[in-house]
């Protein structure tokens, strides 16, 4: 059964066809700069890759494009829309109300669109993804995975903040957690390498990625995280600034900065490239910590202290943790910020093995701790369109009769 | 010696009048609602109790009055004011350079009025209590004792916030932390518990208060502490929301409210207040739990909650930890707060000793955790002015020739 994955961005939309449930990527591709005068379009696949520019004004064209490319005669995977069964949407946000991935209904798109003032930024885009989707593939079932979703059994303790309780009962301002995608992803990966019953297993997560969060799985579910009501919080990131003291903000205010500057500062100008006033990149760091930039080294080490701080709550809070993961970009490709973040936890149970920790990179899936340590430690690469196609996959199969699915 | 201990805040000023270093309190008092049409005044010695109602305008009238009844001919306890030879006087913020109390000259006075700009609720009455200090007891020697300077040893990965570097180059910044005169203190009688070097303890000391703040503590200095820019920052508190999603602010903001709106509600009416809906007190959070009331018990549950992951982040920086400690109001008489935060906690290497808990409060010092318990967990009552005294009598010992002294 072929199912197409869309994340559709702001001016973006990424899609891949998967054919289930055997897991092959059939085609990928990228749909860039929509609305812009110049858009850029990539594609790969069996056939070979293929690259185009030209101007596509708003998503729906872009998602028209898109399908336009995969049946394609000469450079196309599929010969008719038909063959694409289900399709399988990104959405950010599905506040307290969607607790698994959904099929898309009526009602489903009012709450998207409803949810819109808690994601502003994304749940609109994916929403444009979804009505186009629609459109022009009447017949295929339409499945919506949010990111929200794999958190939404994190307890009232863990997710209340500490202001006013009507703030939450009003704007239901409370946690919410992010990239729950990725981290049910490799908690899935984790689960089918141990063989252990999910319901046993104890995890934390690192999603390390230009966003990271940290999540803690307490017999696999999602019982805390490191985001929040928003993306913001939490660890530092490519140009966020995670966890500061709030008195901050109002410290700034007072020296002319308005609201406005300092929600730009925090989300765009702050993180790494805050702090090492050169890159977002967790790689252009390292090349210039080693050419001796100060500034450089300094955000490597907050990266990792403030990592290590996380990952030391979670352990408290799961008591027993059976495992540690990393991954996302930094976290599926770093070793040294593997290494300085668990350094020195011998007495809290985590050893690395050096070598191994060293050798598992480039998309490498590996066990990094010693046999001896209580806490496993593991690199797995995430793969969130897989899980996205997974969800949508279960819930086309299953159709007609089901409104949703316990798929975690 | 006699060493006047005063702390002087914005409408009321606390004093001790220690006789050391045999540290014996000869008198203490509060003079409350300065400024206000009715101040009110309590005294408490050896000659019994003195309570006064009258109009106090200003500080400087608050302390000649203060000397006026410590010096009382029929209520005081002392003959002249040449007995008092020193008076340490607490200070909130220090900023970066004062890393220990200091002898308070002309360049002192300056910065803490320069200072000011990070602690305008507290430097300039700090102040006032000093400049009438010098006034009425101008033979006496003056010390300041700073709430940040316990936490100077804090490193840059633990002090520089995800924001551009900019900020703390040009305004300063960065996580000072607060409650150092506590977390110093407790820290002190542990080091004469258990007879160890100073150098060689690793701690985590936990000040629980209306206020709260945890600090870990390696090799005897404090290496990281949960307030930071301002005493806003970190767990929940009784009116304070500790951390929170930054972004918070800028989505209220959209919704109507000031900057200075969420200022006040965020240290106003959050925290305990701000969930429960009906007190900052934990006394009457626990009554109300008792009688059913699920906010404050979820007051609670999160208050307890956030500490626990605090002190797990501490665990991890800390890698080996000797001791935990409990201190202020409700550190000290809450036994149930300790257990919930540190319950399951076992594979970590605490294990609390349910009795010893139970009857462990009322100013009473004593280990909590069980004998195996590799990290043993204290309650050790706090005496800040005490503190302050030390520091005072130490500095007006050596007099004169030296400007600070390291005590820590």
């Amino acid at each position: 059964m072929k199912i197409l994955v869309i994340n559709s961005g702001s001016s973006s939309i990424k899609y891949q066809l998967f054919n289930m449930p055997q897991e092959e990527v059939i085609a990928k591709g990228l749909l860039e700069r929509i609305g812009e005068e110049k858009s850029f379009f990539i594609q790969k696949s069996a056939k070979g890759k293929l690259e185009l520019e030209g101007s596509i004004a708003t998503h729906e064209q872009g998602i028209n494009f898109i399908i336009d490319m995969l049946t394609d005669k000469e450079k196309g995977v599929i010969s008719s829309i038909e063959e694409i069964q289900g399709v399988g949407h990104r959405v950010v946000h599905g506040e307290e109300e969607f607790t698994e991935s959904v099929l898309i209904n009526e009602k489903v798109i009012m709450r998207i669109e409803e949810y819109a003032d808690l994601a502003p930024l994304h749940n609109p885009p994916n929403l444009m993804g979804i009505m186009a989707s629609k459109k022009f593939l009447p017949n295929a079932i339409q499945v919506a995975c949010f990111d929200t979703a794999f958190h939404h059994a994190i307890p009232p303790k863990a997710y209340i903040y500490g202001i006013p309780y009507e703030l939450y009962e009003k704007y239901k301002i409370r946690r919410y957690g992010f990239h729950g995608t990725s981290h049910l992803y490799v908690k899935r990966r984790l689960v089918s390498i141990l063989k252990m019953p999910k319901e046993e297993l104890n995890l934390i997560t690192c999603h390390l990625g230009n966003g990271c969060s940290v999540s803690a799985i307490a017999h696999g579910k999602s019982v805390d995280t490191s985001m929040g009501f928003t993306p913001l919080e939490g660890l530092v990131m490519g140009t966020r600034s995670g966890d500061i003291d709030p008195a901050i903000i109002f410290y700034l205010n007072g020296k002319g900065y308005t609201p406005e500057d300092l929600n730009k500062l925090l989300n765009k100008k702050s993180g790494l490239m805050g702090i090492s006033g050169i890159s977002n990149d967790m790689r252009n760091l390292f090349w210039a910590q080693e050419k001796g930039n100060e500034r450089a080294k300094l955000a490597i080490e907050v990266f990792c202290y403030r990592l290590r701080k996380y990952i030391g709550a979670y352990l408290a809070v799961l008591g027993k943790t059976d495992a540690i993961i990393f991954t996302g970009g930094i976290g599926e490709n770093n070793p040294q910020i593997r290494q300085d973040t668990l350094s020195g936890m011998e007495s809290l149970g985590i050893e690395i093995e050096e070598e191994k920790n060293v050798s598992t990179v480039k998309g490498v899936e590996a066990q990094i701790s010693k046999d001896s340590s209580r806490v496993k430690v593991y690199v797995i690469p995430t793969n969130e369109e897989l899980c996205i196609a997974q969800d949508a996959y279960e819930l086309t199969k299953v159709q007609p009769g089901v409104i949703s699915l316990k798929i975690d």
